[in-house]
């Protein structure tokens, strides 16, 4: 079982928060509007608990369900409130016509976020390529980029507690490469793949 | 059935070659070593025919089956010969501890081809984010991006032909994100997956 706060009162937050409850975790929402973050905890039910916007979460893991260009700055408002704590970036950083990254960088969001964050905080890049839908209702594989191993076995943790499958692809600088096939999965629903339907994972061989 | 020119003598080529002879394409090899060609076109079978090097290819699709920072060059030498061809880079330019583009800008090879590719030549990025000997035994999904639909069209018809199930992912500047992938491939297959036998799909989701 695991201990998340989720910094958000979104979609996204909804539908991790509905999973984390279903798994048992405990489950704390924050967000910049109280009464939204009460209104969530009360749909999430399970002992979902508010947390004070800028204050200590009480989970270790600090889910931040904001929109990307959000993310970095929360961070910097939170600043020793994350002291220690493992920070999991979802965002998707796709530009107005959803084909480039928005920072046009060879960065990711959770580079930015490593960044600014305070001393102790470790950083995550997970669950971006996977459309809400998919994580409402599907068991798709959730790729873990990090530079700490620790942070990274807790989050896979969190992960497999969902039932999901946790993948780690490596050190955080991946989440750049992430952040590129969230870009690819919606590429894909608009072309090849044609519905929102699906997600990509890691597919064992077996022979033609 | 399509008709192929492999340009290249190593092994993606012996792998993409001995499928498409297994599903009856017409397959000409090129190799800069006349010699190496002839080999794998007796190894290939199937009346695999040897070209000229330079020369105008047989086939309507020409893979460039060779090393990252080979490919520009040798669109640039066949120049005209390639005019009207679609070309298919399969590259993956990772730099030397596989773990960042070797180009570290915000394109790709395929892009790099495209900007020195005769006219009427249309540029398709395919295949990469597949290991060799996944490409061998299994049937993976081959993510393909390009500008032009008509050339899509052909290329997803060669790989439909192999067994294997092509996934337009839009234009060719995704071609950088599918570079991105083969990354993530390799961190996988290094960390979270732990082996070699597997391939990024666009996998269907159930209800949990």
């Amino acid at each position: 079982m695991s201990s998340i706060t989720l910094l958000g009162t979104g979609n996204m937050a909804r539908t991790i928060g509905t999973r984390a409850v279903a798994a048992g975790d405990t489950v704390e929402v924050m967000g910049r509007d109280r009464s939204r973050a009460e209104q969530l905890a009360t749909v999430l039910g399970g002992g979902a608990s508010v947390g004070t916007w800028g204050a200590v979460p009480a989970g270790d893991i600090v889910i931040t369900a904001l929109l990307h260009d959000g993310v970095a700055p929360v961070v910097v408002e939170y600043a020793d409130a994350l002291a220690d704590k493992i920070i999991v970036d979802i965002s998707n950083p796709f530009n107005a016509s959803f084909d480039a990254l928005a920072h046009g960088e060879e960065t990711s969001i959770a580079q930015k976020v490593a960044e600014v964050a305070p001393a102790g905080a470790r950083v995550i890049k997970a669950f971006n390529t996977i459309f809400r839908n998919v994580l409402e209702k599907g068991r798709p594989d959730v790729f873990i980029a990090g530079d700490d191993q620790q942070a990274k076995t807790e989050v896979s943790g969190f992960v497999a507690g969902l039932g999901l499958r946790p993948l780690d692809v490596g050190g955080l600088t991946m989440a750049h490469w992430l952040e590129g096939m969230g870009l690819v999965t919606v590429g894909l629903a608009n072309n090849g793949v044609g519905h929102w339907d699906f997600a990509l994972g890691a597919d064992e061989v077996s022979a033609a």
